[in-house]
């Protein structure tokens, strides 16, 4: 599709959450790169405050758990000169984070200070899916973990459309840096995997290597993903070069040194871009020790990462307009969504055979059995749960004929915080609801497998929900999920499959 | 009284500061509940910028010197929607804060900027009514120490009044959480006390107990306060349940374990709260980790707290309005109120036998004698005053047979900062200025009590000052001072209470 | 000159730098001087907010690496009552900084944010003429280092200006507090010295002392200092006396007790200022645990430091106007001025005699060859430029009989940050780049000599420039440079020095 061609009446941002790249369609990438040409046009003929008046009345709350001076910055340039108002925080210090608020309490308290539009930046992975959910206001993910940064696709593409006259087919692509760590790598192009006859040209150590599975989706998305010997030959045959900077604060036990090490050759200066019809990107801040690109290269005509800056304001000013130059405002409910409360990971299990047989040491009459253990967490599940504290029994016993551990008590039900601890120091285990003497429910409580998930934290209180887009996957980090253990049957598990939805749909708005 | 009676001929914020809920009459608090409900109205008919110019060139401070996200931004949503500015900080780091600025100096220095009224939190009990004192624009309590929070209770009160349909009369009020830290329990249970037939049930660990000095308070106030067996026993008879989140930040050597241990039965879940017709209110934010509310009561009909929390914007937002409506603004004096240099904290005591007489071992011409010292802390004041260092005289002298320590010296005077360090070392020691060989002046530097009063710190020079409105109070943090020791008579004492103001009255301003 | 004489037609603020008090005339002082006036009679008169649509559409950048409550607010005072917009950040937390962005990355973003002015304070001498130097858009110094604060100058002079009438020639000033290490006395001093009749006395402890080069810059430009005895004997003789903070954040190895006993007699108290008419000024915030300033004084008719406080708002929004009242913004360029790449600081060497004779051990036909270098270093240089683990020879000699230590190595060139870092090391070593068996360039690269200067942090990539007023200076933090070894001959360096520019002139804009 070309310039121009766009569909308009389609096109429409009211009350969308602005969470995964993967969410545009093609023709809202188009639209919003020619609705941010219009307020580029605007900047550069002397009208920057022609927009001054379209969003009088409309307050943006920036909440920033992680440092940021650009994402903020430019969010708050957006909505300034548009005419609108902004507040929030920035680092942990200083709110209620340290008095242990939820990100949906944090979110709802936001909610009732009348903003209308909430960016916010997280290091877990969905956390803003999350923020999303909880939120009757729209959300911007300004990044969250490693996952995904979806304004700066945007500004990254609209990048690309203004160098290169509204032209994004056939693009080829050189990435470099950190590819293995940074979000923005990953959400550039699965955005640019939207367009057709794109080339993804990269070179880089093993440490900092693309993901495996990234390139597999790219690929599957029709992007044509070479890995070259050096960065020279990327830099050859790419017409922009979109360098990253190390996410040193991402990787464990690796120091400035180590990095410095990997980066090796990778490192942009003259002697790669001599000569050269490229434009070298960044998303900055560029680490000015690592020195990813050399001070020299500023200096070049190679240099697109300052433009790109200023992009980003352009793009966030379209965004925002576009998602809030409609009439009325959205009055704060003051309720949760009921579709909050419950999620839908309980994988249900059929077979009975062994509960009321011969494996079980006695029976009980009303209690939890659960089975299926990791060998030698029996244990510290009963500490976890306080069952001597709480005064109920419990018998842990370990029948290596079988090869399983279980863990029986009398302790009438498990909570959801009970489910995810035992989850997390056992993952995959069998639950069973005993009441009079029968089991009356038998399931997993699967927990999404991504350590940096944020339904991982227990005191957040995030139900678990999948969905099935012909992978299961977490409806919050968007990660596969992957079933370890063989105890779960192919039919079980095709049924619980069969229940998920197949997208991520919107929870209902009030 | 019923809602709509209220004579809105006597009430007038205007350059009235906001330090204690008790300040507060019963029609002004109607009064406010009125104003913050058309607050309400116009936000819920779609009418929230028909404030917008209300407070256009008015200008709200904030000073945070402790962390806020919830108060903080509530306050600048209501200057924003009323179309005014906001500037100030939050935390200390970053601030002059680091380089020892007194809140004084602060305070002026905010005062230069040309703000219209001052919202400020501080660590420090009276912190903020000192700070009321020395400003010449009003100032809002945010929260000082675990003193008061009187916005919260206006918005606690708001919220009954919302749900009640105006009605705050004949309430039955459960109180729950930590009921011997946190201010807002104090606040709203004062708040209360202005209406007729106010039943506070409560239950809770000794740990976490109403404080008995309040307890009295309140029934003096006319409440009747009625500690239950159960947080059920409290739930099943109560209207509205206050919960509130220990405030661990306030409580020395005690873990979150010991916490919840102390909280027990105290948390709410939903067997607490199922088939009641009670709405549970919290200041919030809820601790996630001590979940004194568990998330599932967020989803239950019960949950009143997210309301509540809109409503502290209503309400602030009426305050401020109520506060700034009027013409003109106050220019800045760039002088400091005489009213603020000296206490009224020295007790003048009037037995002479014993200076001139066989007590002491020799006489001296000029200088001064610190009398019936706390026994061993002799030295220690010497030092203090560095009486060797500055090469001035000093005898310290145990007379057994008396019962007193004393030091005697020919330094010639002693700063205020000196009389407040002997103070803290030796509490109510007898200062004798010697002139001529003769007593020039015998009295008692009184120290308030508490000892998280601002006034206790040496180095932000406020001078004590008490008032007596039956019981003898510090003016900053309103604590009872009750004498210590049997040297000062009855006598002197009346003598000095009498010389007290009966209330606080407003400092003078420029 | 008298005021009212300013001539208004040289006078023009548009695109203006703020970084010296020296870069302004006495008729720009004298002009900013009325404007400012001209602002508080609109202040006292009721007409704050007359200003308030003057620079709508105007965007203030706050960029604090320290922190600042003072400058910071009154800086947004003065936008916000002007109309216009601020954001920003203070501190270093939160921001890219910590993920080592450089000052000129940091520029480029927040002018791709289309502010139109940056005021910023930084810990490194001269990083504000680099700021400047990078910026398309004003700069405005709210502090360098131990450097130089000029809006702090002009406000002092402005409240000199008010409280004499708009006198400000044969003024009798004192100074007082710490003269040693704040930035504060060196640029009211040096706006002092624009104006006739001016004298300065002062008393301090050595440690505290004005220093020498301080002294003779102010006696050069005709000002008559006066070290006296005691601080009496200064208060006695001014009509102002300036007190001031010391600076114990700038202070190595110094507690705060030590410097209360530097300060001594220094602290003003009641006894010193009794009877005088003098007025003590004060930057604040003053320490309140050193005092510098007793509370009582603060009480005392001599007390002018909260008007001064107020001056600040007022010159900095007579100042703000003045730069940006013009028509139009400045759009954002996207690249950096190629007069950023390059320093100046090559000296240039012509002795060619001893490299390609017996002095070096074997001629080599590509590389460097470093000269003169400081006993011992050669090994740590070596490392430094990672020789071996590059796989590049080096030899290392020491040649006792011609006292020179030099390193020769293969390496074929030497990028700016290794000759920084090599400087670093062995300051004026003379580097000889050797190209088919013969020097093709022999140079000593000069550094900064001011430990703290910006120029000096090697990943910076500041390059260095010199500037000749008849004293050779660095251009950031305008340091004297003088010569350290007699290596560099009187023509070499005459050469050098007849190539500098006279003067700072301002790096061309796009």
């Amino acid at each position: 599709m070309e310039k121009g061609e766009v569909n308009k009446m389609e096109i429409d941002f009211q009350d969308k959450d602005i969470i995964s790249i993967t969410d545009f369609t093609k023709e809202e990438i188009l639209y919003l790169c020619q609705q941010a040409q219009r307020m580029y046009d605007l900047e550069k003929n002397g009208k920057r405050y022609d927009s001054s008046h379209q969003l009088t009345n409309r307050a943006l709350a920036s909440m920033f758990y992680e440092p940021s001076t650009r994402t903020r910055t430019s969010f708050n340039t957006a909505i300034r000169e548009l005419g609108g108002q902004r507040d929030g925080f920035v680092g942990t210090e200083g709110t209620s984070v340290t008095k242990k608020e939820t990100i949906r309490d944090t979110i709802k308290m936001m909610e009732a200070n009348h903003f209308d539009v909430i960016a916010m930046r997280h290091p877990l992975d969905g956390s803003l899916q999350w923020a999303a959910d909880v939120a009757d206001i729209p959300v911007i993910n300004g990044g969250d973990g490693t996952n995904e940064h979806p304004t700066q696709a945007l500004l990254d593409i609209f990048t690309l459309y203004m160098y290169n006259d509204g032209r994004l087919n056939g693009l080829n692509m050189g990435l470099g840096g950190d590819l293995a760590y940074g979000r923005t790598i990953r959400s550039l192009s699965l955005a640019l995997s939207h367009f057709d006859d794109i080339t993804i040209r990269w070179s880089a150590d093993d440490f900092l290597a693309m993901p495996t599975d990234l390139t597999s989706l790219l690929e599957s998305r029709g992007i044509n993903v070479i890995r070259e010997q050096t960065v020279k030959d990327v830099m050859r045959q790419s017409e922009f070069y979109y360098m990253t900077r190390p996410q040193l604060e991402r990787m464990e036990g690796v120091t400035q040194e180590d990095v410095i090490r990997f980066m090796g050759d990778a490192r942009i200066d003259l002697s790669k871009v001599d000569g050269l019809d490229v434009k070298v990107m960044h998303p900055l801040p560029v680490n000015s020790e690592i020195a990813e690109i050399d001070y020299r290269v500023f200096f070049s005509s190679v240099q697109g990462f300052f433009p790109q800056a200023e992009n980003g304001v352009l793009m966030r000013k379209a965004l925002l307009y576009e998602m809030l130059k409609y009439e009325g405002y959205t009055t704060f409910s003051g309720s949760l969504s009921s579709a909050l409360e419950h999620g839908n990971n309980r994988l249900q299990r059929t077979g009975k055979e062994r509960v009321n047989g011969v494996l079980y040491i006695d029976k009980i009459s009303d209690g939890v059995v659960i089975d299926h253990l990791v060998e030698g967490v029996g244990k510290q599940i009963a500490d976890e749960l306080g069952l001597e504290k709480r005064r109920y029994d419990s018998v842990i016993a370990s029948l290596s004929e079988h090869q399983k551990t279980f863990l029986k008590t009398n302790l009438p039900e498990l909570t959801n915080r009970e489910l995810k601890r035992i989850a997390l120091m056992s993952p995959e285990a069998t639950i069973n609801i005993i009441r009079e003497g029968e089991v009356s429910e038998k399931f997993v409580y699967l927990l999404c497998q991504n350590d940096n998930c944020v339904t991982r934290v227990v005191n957040e209180d995030i139900p678990l929900k999948f969905y099935d887009d012909g992978t299961m996957r977490c409806r919050y980090c968007r990660q596969p999920y992957e079933i370890q253990t063989p105890k779960v049957s192919e039919q079980e598990l095709a049924t619980f499959r069969g229940s998920l939805p197949k997208s991520i749909e919107p929870i209902h708005q009030h």
